[in-house]
């Protein structure tokens, strides 16, 4: 005999999530037997709530609670640019910068011919109808991650768009703001003398 | 705006668990939304479950769902030894080792005056209560951990139940099977020279 079984039962589930072990499920899950019966059943609502009452907002792709999301509802925000991006928690951080006005698309994923995801496989054919129907658009910020796939998938993508003649941009590589060029490995130094600009 | 409010609320859930700070939490919560349904509606009702039908067992003060619990419950144990440890889950590792076959008393912690925890504080009386009530009882196995706390909790306990004629023994000091002489601590060693064993 080991844990009873309602603790058993909450240790799996803890354990079908990323990162966690039997030792860290067995510790949430005492844990939660030592938290507030209303704190749980939050956290119980709160689990429920968020699958069954997140989507995917229909024209860009990030997650929300309403169809369209606030940030394509909102007309404050401006309309000629659009920040392509990977994954909604791309847009969140985007977001958080305070910096970006204009609108969002976002991929769910990047090509990927070693693991056999295509542009079909992602949001990619939803950009070049949105591109086509919404005429005001002047520019494509292309901000998937700086890997060989979010690359692949940004020149991709501008290839596409470019002959429409909409501005496709690329975000900067270069070294971090408080990095130091001693720990910088060398294809981002490269990047960032390449990208050098005069000031 | 940042993440959806259902989102938030479980990122919020998630960070109220020990060691998952935001950006676990956030990790977790993106990833509950990927998961089927029925396996979160699983997840949502193993949490309220594990919270409503848990208890301490009367007896021993181990973690269960039925009381007495399974342990005290089984004809089959020896009635004759119990076993004191200070977590529910030192007797899960305890039953894992198969070697041990009577019964426990958990502590639910250990005297520690520096927190102002003193004996009545932790499950010491009612140990004292079930050595009075169960005469049976021959051997008293003192298994709390081998931190100051844990051997200042065995050291009261053995002076105060000695006197009844029960064998009260603690488990050995030493070093851990697949150690290292060379990396043991002192302490360590000196526990384990001390204990040496004619073989």
């Amino acid at each position: 005999m080991h844990y009873p079984e309602p603790i058993s039962k909450l240790i799996d589930s803890f354990m079908k999530l990323p990162g966690i072990g039997p030792k860290t499920a067995a510790r949430l899950a005492f844990f939660v037997l030592s938290m507030k019966e209303e704190t749980v059943l939050d956290f119980a609502k709160a689990l429920v709530d968020a699958k069954r009452n997140l989507s995917y907002c229909s024209i860009c792709g990030h997650i929300t609670d309403v169809d369209p999301c606030q940030i394509c509802q909102d007309q404050h925000r401006d309309k000629t640019m659009i920040c392509v991006v990977q994954d909604p928690k791309d847009v969140i951080a985007m977001e958080k910068m305070r910096d970006y006005n204009g609108l969002y698309h976002v991929l769910h994923g990047a090509i990927s011919p070693m693991d056999g995801i295509g542009p079909e496989d992602i949001n990619v054919p939803s950009l070049l109808k949105r591109l086509q129907d919404e005429e005001e658009v002047k520019e494509l910020i292309l901000a998937t991650n700086p890997t060989i796939e979010g690359e692949a998938t940004a020149m991709y993508i501008s290839r596409l768009v470019k002959p429409s003649g909409i501005r496709t941009t690329r975000i900067a590589h270069g070294l971090p703001v408080g990095g130091d060029l001693e720990y910088a490995d060398e294809v981002t130094l490269s990047k960032a003398v390449e990208g050098r600009r005069e000031i």
